[in-house]
């Protein structure tokens, strides 16, 4: 049942670890993974090579002649082909495992001659959804593996493809870098539309407050929190890059890495203010429920208490008490001006109610009046600080 | 009354050590608990043999035979057995102290010629309640001491069994590994359970909160925080494991714990993430009652606003003052249209204060229409980002 | 006033340093402070002995013949004692000071030639409130310097008189361990008895808050508070005790005190968890105050709500309108089915109201129903998981 | 329909990188950026220079000729004037894309010939709005780089110009802490100035609280945060200066630059204090407005529960039961001193009623007083103490 | 405004530094600060000499007559004394500097040849507002700067005048230990009082809460803050002074600087703890708010809810149809025993009602009987744990 409630909302993706038990190391692929389509990118400074691979045994010839082979795998569904790839680029098989159990949280780990990077890559047009990318950082080579088509790479082929910068004339160190940052740069496209809906949702609660607003608020701060989970230890990964020594990066690199690094700690930045600011929002809808329910009972208490006397003492005069018996029993009622002296009694009461809680403050103030833009004040101050 | 009080709920398990000053270093047995059932695998590359064991003089004949003996030893409740396996292995007196005391944290010490470790195992079919589970691990050996039979260890029982992945090949550092590894993954399931528990109440919360669902927030943090109590020291002592040099763990087996350290590290993170949600539910559930009682008192209110005044002026007319005395006295009553004419008066002053209502924005509004999914909006925002 | 209100509630123990301006290092005795009692214990191996004293000069004698020296002072009302023994076992001023300043953190101190323990214990028969225990380890003694009589270390002294125990076969050092090791373990069982107490404070919150609950999860945290701050600066001592080089304190017992230090993290673990689960039951409490004014709400606006109109109506047939003036002047009251109408009107309009509350959830909801336990849910999920 | 909304508000600054997926290194420039202004200062102990600069060939003559040259450039408008001035300087190209990047985190950098610094600087006459300042300092010159004309370092020039203070006689490194310094005293008044708006919200929450006040109190808030995000990091870069070794910076300077870092923290302790008042501001307006409610609801309660008995029983002798039927039917109305036993009773049932709600302490309480300051008693206790 | 308001209310002093821009080591003096008192102390183990200076040229003579000399300057309205006591005891400008700018944060800086010192103390008489204390401790001498006369260091000048303690004996060193151990002492006796008013709060919110206390809890909360911006820098300042080697301190005296930084870690420990409770406080006042609005609605609702039906009931009776047309028409208002059933069945129908509620537990609940301490639970407790 959780499954397929699951599925109709689309909300979470599984990320568990799939069967406990399972022996260490072995590569164990999703049934339902879209079967790899690998790519490879051979370049130099000078000139450079695209192709489609389905023979593996290619691979081989692309390490030997270009001085950069960029292989990258779509889809996991095979287990032979990435232990194929395993084999060939002489890699760890627990990194192997990792690349298939795409639950992965972003890490660093140095093998005696590759350095495995796991990102988490949000997909494109998506704001908070990221999948897996498994990064392979070897002497001549680079390896990606993703998890579906479509990444946010495309700008690093295509400047390989027309030599712009500086990735053709530099090792692989620089392309895991370029990888490394376009991955991290997307996370701000998404930062920034979740500031403005912030934004709007500030101007909505301080303004006019729905039950809407809290569950948007509350949305927005698990997927602020999604994307935590993705780049804080995409930064703890990044820093240990910049901070062990290891031959596979050389210092040209590290001073763009250091470059990523702080993208990395300002997205983090961003996060922890989006993170207080609609802490801070919640806060204010709670008190804005408590004014409404206030100024609701405003009107009941003004109206009721108003009235309510008032029909007491025309249910005084109501009563059938006998005239005729005693001249104490309602004698109003047979007073001349007795009606009109019932009206004058009724007007003072009323009044004397009015200007108690005109007095009270519970008259003439905000309800009746459209809600004022309560951020005026403050900028008036700003003008003459 | 706790006692029986804690039993009939069986909600917690006593934890604490039990009674101060005990001499340190004694072995004190709780008189309830299972009595030890014996179970030894001796094995190496190319061949195994699994024996129930009673009389414990065999077991030196194993460490003497095969390359790795692993004791296993169900049920605490025999002192003298514990006594005996210590004196035969070289074990340190406060070592078997915390193995029958199963109250400990998780933690990994080093003694001279063994590593000792305790951790908290999740017991099978259960989703929060751990058994302590003390390993130590020698040069040839593993011993494991549970409270009670059951475990999640079954799949490396098999794996020794029919020689899958390295186990067979791999020292007793490789068999603790794998140990610890087994008990790290049974966190998973219960913890996605949990994760999909959260969905449920989510919903439940955003779109038709009850007193219930406050309740399940509450218990599955206090669950949530069991784990978190199981699993933090554990990951401080794997690191520990990882860190200090010991000739007793080799580099190889350290690249698997270090795997094990990512995915207690993993844990971590989904157990913080849960809790941000679940404290991040309690507001909402808290902005919810605001709003429903919000709406009570409209209704309430609205009724109240519009007969009140109407009650009145029927209370007027049913006024007995002398029509007869004066033609100031109640004329009305006498007119020719006058009852027509007070329903005339009173439809205009309903109408009035629904048209006023409606202004403010109480009718018509939500508590009318079915309650809308708020998560809409953010994910129709998804498409177009 | 103040000091009269504390002490006929006795709630807080005056613990702040008195006299600001005090020369550094004087010997301040508070002049209600209980005469010092003196008990001596001198032990070896195969021999002890146990002696009230009240001639100091017999302790340089103690020292001499016996390996180790337990000099125990109980109140700390006689300056000119303490003086003379910190003479004796060459004591620092500022030490001295912190003995009778009975406000110290617990601390540990290197001297020259001994080391300075300050701790807090727990007075038997009392769960929060602690007195003072310093303690001076030294080559061949242990001084011990209490506010009051009574303490939990008479499992030490059987432990001694009886040769229990590793405790007659070690120096002063494991002497010195056994009894903080006492003063922590004293620790357990109020917190035991705490966390008992948050399972019936659960309870009661969860299925029927009241006011008194509140204030008795507010006394528990304040309790929990007084712990940490004991056990907290403890936990800090004894892990410098292990971390520093002294040659008074030998490997062996180091193993022990390393026991020692766990169970203070044991018991900071245990108080962290307790103060989450306390905080959580203070906003469970809020949210229910919230749901009894929503039903008590629900109540007041359904009687209200349906008698309002009705009255309304019946107030209408009350109007004395002159029924023979016009045929439009009330004809109702005229009309033969009149009466029988109003009833079967207003009936109509009552089931009108009541369909309508029920359709909105108001009616048949939990306020007629005993309440339910909510844990429910959850322990049915737990056997399938 | 965003961009426009923050347009008309100014109430936030596009602050996230433009676009994912541009060359690293490569000087993007905002289309709507104002045209580079370079103003160059050349001085020595005993003369200096200024001139506005058009023609960048003459920077290299400054640097041959002077001691110090202070190179600023207002706008950043122009990729190509960037470009060159990097060429001169031997500057990095990471670094000049920070320089028109301008969404950068405070933060030292150290190039080889050369420290980049980027700090944020408040706008003159604006509370919380930050424009990016970056800082070469290198050998014998400085570089400012500037969003906007207009900035708080007139200070400087005025110095420089007429010799004041140690800043001729020093390098180039004086000049550079004297403009960090500058930077960092800039946001003392905003800061002075919230604190005193704070105090003013203090005194309106806690004696007559409104809706804006909330408001003013997030709006607050928002502002102390957006000061924080610019400050915590420059002083992380503050202390990178004081803490690593670089032959740029000299003893002298250094010392110096210890109290630019003293004051960073100065800062983000007001910062932090503001903080926590802020949030008790918060905690206190909602417990304020829960209290006007029980006012509302006690005036409310109070007319109801005192009118209600009295509208029924008049309601009672209006019914119409034939008085000639049987002398059980409400021979109330025969009596003499019908009417006025009437009143008496209902004036004794409304004199219980008050009694009642004035020994539940609901009247003459604070809802008819002015209200009182809080702050009286703690300050009247202040004064003996 | 701002200002006067701020000078009328008393409530907080100036802190910020005044105006940015100025020179770097140019001594500001506040035109409305006092003139400075000088008193010298010389004094060495067996003499001493105490005088008011008014020409600073004697104090070189001081510098060379005595083993220290302590200079105590009250008042720092006069830039040119300050300046020609730091060319005699050869200071440095900034920190000259930071003496006049009287809003330092506590701190220790080492310069070549003196200690500077800066610490906030409590104004005698005062419980939360400090002035700045600036100590310079040379091989021979003692500078105190202070802004106004009066503080707590007179335990200090007798102890020299009668020889008391050690500070005769000792260098300059324990003399600024003996200052600043003054100065951390004098927060203990407000401290004590906020414990104090704390615990008169907790009674008050506990057993009968109003609006007064929320207001006190804040401004002892804000106290509490003040304290604490006061004395955690200063635990850190003092812990450097343990830490760095300087030869200007002795290791005797770094024994009492232990010391005292051990009254530093108390008094923050304190503040913490108050700070928690607090905190709880305001929760128990939010949850008490709602209880009592939940008393007041029952009140209502109970009073309504029973009258409502019964004064509808009256209103049937009050009814005009015409009992003449028809037997249908209220043929009750005509029966022999019409108006004793009326009451016979009203009186059922309350009784109902009233049962209803009690069985809700809404009657003979706890606004009837006086507050009961919630803490008697507790206590028992306590007893027999």
């Amino acid at each position: 049942m959780h499954g397929s409630h699951r599925r109709h909302r689309g909300r979470t993706k599984r990320e568990y670890r799939a069967k406990p038990g399972t022996v260490p190391g072995a590569i164990t692929v999703d049934p339902n993974a879209a079967r790899p389509l690998i790519r490879v990118f051979g370049f130099g400074p000078t000139a450079y090579t695209e192709q489609e691979v389905t023979d593996l045994g290619c691979l081989e010839q692309f390490l030997e002649t270009w001085p950069v082979t960029w292989v990258n795998v779509d889809g996991l569904g095979d287990a032979e082909v990435i232990h194929r790839i395993g084999a060939i680029f002489d890699l760890h098989g627990l990194a192997l495992e990792d690349v298939t159990g795409v639950h992965q949280r972003p890490k660093v780990e140095h093998y005696d001659n590759n350095i495995f990077i796991v990102a988490r890559m949000l997909q494109p047009g998506n704001r908070f959804d990221t999948e897996q990318l498994s990064i392979f950082l070897g002497h001549r080579f680079v390896l990606t593996f993703q998890e579906t088509p479509g990444d946010c790479l495309d700008f690093i082929r295509d400047r390989i493809r027309k030599g712009l910068g500086r990735v053709r004339a530099c090792g692989s160190d620089y392309l895991a870098y370029a990888i490394l940052d376009a991955v991290v740069d997307a996370y701000f496209p998404p930062l920034e539309a979740f500031g403005e809906e912030l934004e709007v949702l500030e101007d909505e609660i301080l303004l006019k407050p729905t039950k809407q607003s809290v569950a948007r608020v509350h949305v927005l701060k698990r997927n602020t929190l999604a994307i935590r989970r993705a780049i804080w230890p995409l930064r703890e990964a990044v820093n240990g890059m910049l901070r062990d020594a290891t031959p596979l990066i050389s210092d040209d690199t590290r001073v763009y890495l250091r470059d990523c690094y702080d993208h990395t700690v300002q997205i983090i930045d961003f996060l922890e203010n989006h993170r207080e600011i609609a802490s801070g929002l919640m806060d204010i809808y709670l008190s804005s429920t408590g004014n409404r329910l206030n100024e609701i009972m405003k009107v009941l208490t003004i109206i009721s208490t108003i009235f309510i006397p008032l029909t007491f003492i025309a249910g005084v005069y109501g009563m059938n008490f006998h005239t005729d018996i005693s001249p104490w029993n309602m004698p109003e009622l047979t007073w001349y001006w007795g009606y009109p002296f019932f009206w004058l009694f009724n007007t003072a009461i009323a009044a004397a109610m009015l200007y108690y809680f005109w007095r009270l403050g519970w008259i003439l103030t905000s309800w009746t009046r459209p809600p004022e833009d309560p951020r005026r004040h403050s900028n008036e101050n700003k003008d003459n600080p």
